[in-house]
């Protein structure tokens, strides 16, 4: 059984694992610093494991030809050479991609989208994120999905200005945590599950994913993420994309995430996996 | 050189070409009736011409798997068999897609969309409908997609209701020619070129290409379609787009399409030859 190294590479925290699956997957966690000293302590974790491939799933926006987190409001980390550091420090092959491309390839192969070759898998929790699988391929385009972005119609009612730096009112802007902890005072997991921030988060969901479903006719969307581990919300979100839809198109299936939040370092796995194939 | 055959089946007319590129296609069209009398004339075209293949490109919903137009409110066309209504009758293999999706890969072939892998193609008419190809190949997943449909926020005073049947306000009910039409009391092509009309599509057709962005991040984005005729819209929409956009992604390559009119018929013509590469 090969052995590959895993990086979640998250805003907040980085996740580093070694193994070959979700079965014998060993992992560490440590928070984000500085490039350097998160970095310095990823490339420690995995010296002198013998790996053949490292895969990194980064939070973006990332280059992914030079292997660069690019443009991040994030102090100290733009324009950080984060495949190129990790593959010169341990001399084995990087595969590299978006954290939700990442996800998406986890969901794929060991998760809620075993065996379909087209979906996208969306998180939303602290951002909005998604990552799209077309005829079996990941979709990167120009750059990457920016799923989060989206613009929607608001609900009548909503005066909530938006949680996005960039659109205000976006679909990260109106239904992320943040946008429900602004919009209530109150942060997502404090509300209880009759609370109206329910009904509305499940209508600008629905908003959002209807315009997925006219744009890639997924098969199957997978929802992951913090503000999805209320699983109440998955009956109305559902109910509410038919409505949008309005019997014009069948709506996809709409599936809980199965890795939870193993998603990204199991995704990262997949990358260096077929990283190893790519150059092998 | 191969010669193939070419039906773009629209919900007016149909166009029918034999030949094997936009350089000796020789058409001709008719008006859309009975599916019997369309098809026949169809058909009558095409019998004794010694074709390898014969591709349609045709309005929808379609069911790809099985070669029908599926739930059209055009009179008369609900559950037609149009791929096997002509493959049986002509004894020729028959590549079957959606009028978007035929057009797309004519531009990719022969028009703006040459050696471009990532692209979508879309059309702003009486309908409107978009086409796209991911890493080189059409995206159709669970049905085909459906760009028209997608929500969008409606611009401040913007007090018209919306021309679609099913969603009023999606992006056709608010941007299609009928709506243009439905909101100013005029035809598009009667109102001149410095009318606010024009500001106000510029803005909804930049609304829908940066969902589109977001989604499926194409490096170019091609316009074709009755309204798009109106060139002087182009460089309003790429100013809408970005503006959108807020400097948080690199807007897409917005083109006009290059094939006109024959673009369905030119796509058509490409299905054809797919489908006889298939089968050979």
């Amino acid at each position: 059984m090969s052995r590959f190294g895993a990086i979640e590479a998250g805003g907040t925290k980085f996740v580093c694992g070694v193994g070959s699956g979700p079965a014998d997957l060993e992992s560490i966690q440590f928070p984000t610093t500085s490039p350097e000293a998160t970095l310095g302590q990823a490339i420690d974790f995995f010296r002198g494991k013998a790996l053949e491939a490292i895969g990194i799933a980064a939070f973006g926006p990332l280059d992914l030809r030079t292997g660069l987190i690019t443009t991040t409001p994030k102090s100290g980390w733009r324009n950080t050479d984060i495949a190129g550091a990790v593959g010169r420090a341990l001399g084995v092959p990087v595969g590299f991609d978006t954290d939700v491309n990442g996800a998406a390839l986890g969901e794929s192969k060991w998760g809620a989208a075993q065996g379909e070759p087209d979906f996208v898998y969306l998180t939303v929790g602290t951002g909005i994120g998604g990552g799209a699988m077309v005829n079996g391929q990941l979709v990167h385009g120009k750059l990457h999905a920016e799923m989060g972005h989206l613009r929607i119609p608001r609900e009548p009612g909503d005066s909530y200005r938006g949680a996005c730096s960039w659109h205000a009112d976006c679909l990260e802007g109106l239904a992320s945590g943040p946008a429900i902890e602004g919009r209530w005072g109150r942060p997502a997991r404090e509300l209880p599950e009759g609370h109206p921030a329910w009904d509305l988060e499940a209508r600008y969901l629905a908003l959002g994913l209807a315009n997925i479903a006219c744009t890639l006719s997924p098969r199957r969307i997978v929802l992951g993420g913090g503000v999805m581990e209320q699983s109440h919300l998955f009956p109305c979100i559902r109910r509410e994309v038919a409505r949008t839809l309005n019997g014009y198109l069948d709506p996809p299936d709409i599936l809980p995430a199965m890795l939870g939040s193993r998603a990204g370092v199991l995704g990262a796995l997949v990358l260096a996996e077929r990283s190893a194939v790519v150059r092998a």
